[in-house]
């Protein structure tokens, strides 16, 4: 049996990847594709537990080692109970958020560091990557405008956080994607839902044999 | 202002760390000492949330990564939360269980090894260690017999392994408390309750100036 393939999105608030998520997964599914959405934190009984923890703390929320932890937790359970077995059944996985978020969000503008980040997904989850990460960016006025839009819709204990530490996530990611390029897929994320989802396909073109 | 001091007990199930952590509390009231007592996992409301998740683990209960990247998450908050600001403030913590219940029961009854806790803990709490571990420990069949008595009364997710797993948990105490000498006193847990806190005194004179 051939291993599936596991794609995950990546980018700040208000880019567009859940949409785009569930558009890749109907485009894989009519090529006759067995692909399973999934997202993070969550994706497993275990993981979105921890989800509702992470975004709905208890007591004073979390600090950024106890957030980066939990989020190494949910990750590990979700990649051993979801992911790597799907895939070792030659399913593909589409993932909405993985490790990158975890190192743009608490490595990079939540201080804690790339190292200690890739340290806790070593640890966690054997340092699993997608086969293709694809990261939706805009410009910077863009990412200004999106989550001015998305005000109010997005009030949990990190969507909620000030502008600088989401202009930090958003600069962090495209930073990554020029790091790594046989890794990463940088996206515009600009233009219609149409237009952005065609440039996703043009992405996912390489998974094919 | 004088710092505080943190005394830890460690030790399998059944051997009385509980009741002694009281008996010390109360007797260190009685000499005048702010003493706050805790427990782990818990000790704050972050970590008691975890706390439910580890004992009670929706799904398919937790991998051994998973599981271990919990107790460093809800360590991390408790020691942010509650340790370090007592101990700053002058205060003394007595807390059941800490890190070495991380090594001996993830590390080395659950194979995770002890490099991995070690490293979690340095990420979550820059390694802080007790200023005294007290170890209650007992001959191996005095620990059969205990766990034994307590069937039944610890049936949540990790009082519950198995014979094997808690006598390896046990052993692990003892070779931490022979390894590093200052750091632990090792306690018999044989006797009466009376005679077990006598020697917790004991143990403890060595923090008094």
């Amino acid at each position: 049996m051939m291993r599936g393939k596991f794609i995950a999105f990546e980018g700040g608030e208000g880019m567009g990847k859940s949409t785009q998520a569930r558009l890749l997964c109907d485009a894989l599914e009519k090529r006759g594709i067995t692909v399973t959405s999934t997202r993070e934190p969550g994706g497993t009984p275990g993981a979105e537990a921890i989800r509702r923890l992470l975004l709905d703390p208890p007591g004073d929320g979390w600090g950024a080692e106890a957030e980066a932890l939990l989020f190494a937790a949910a990750r590990a359970d979700h990649v051993a109970r979801l992911i790597l077995p799907t895939v070792d059944a030659g399913g593909w996985i589409v993932c909405d958020r993985f490790l990158d978020s975890s190192r743009a969000y608490q490595g990079a503008a939540g201080l804690l560091g790339d190292k200690r980040v890739r340290t806790l997904h070593e640890i966690g989850s054997g340092s699993l990557l997608p086969d293709l990460t694809i990261v939706i960016g805009a410009g910077e006025h863009e990412v200004r405008k999106r989550l001015k839009d998305r005000d109010g819709e997005s009030s949990d204990a990190i969507g909620g956080r000030d502008e600088a530490y989401h202009s930090s996530v958003n600069a962090a990611f495209d930073r990554f994607a020029a790091e790594e390029p046989d890794r990463f897929v940088r996206i515009d994320g600009s233009g219609s839902i149409e237009e952005v989802h065609s440039r996703v396909m043009d992405a996912v073109e390489r998974l094919f044999p």
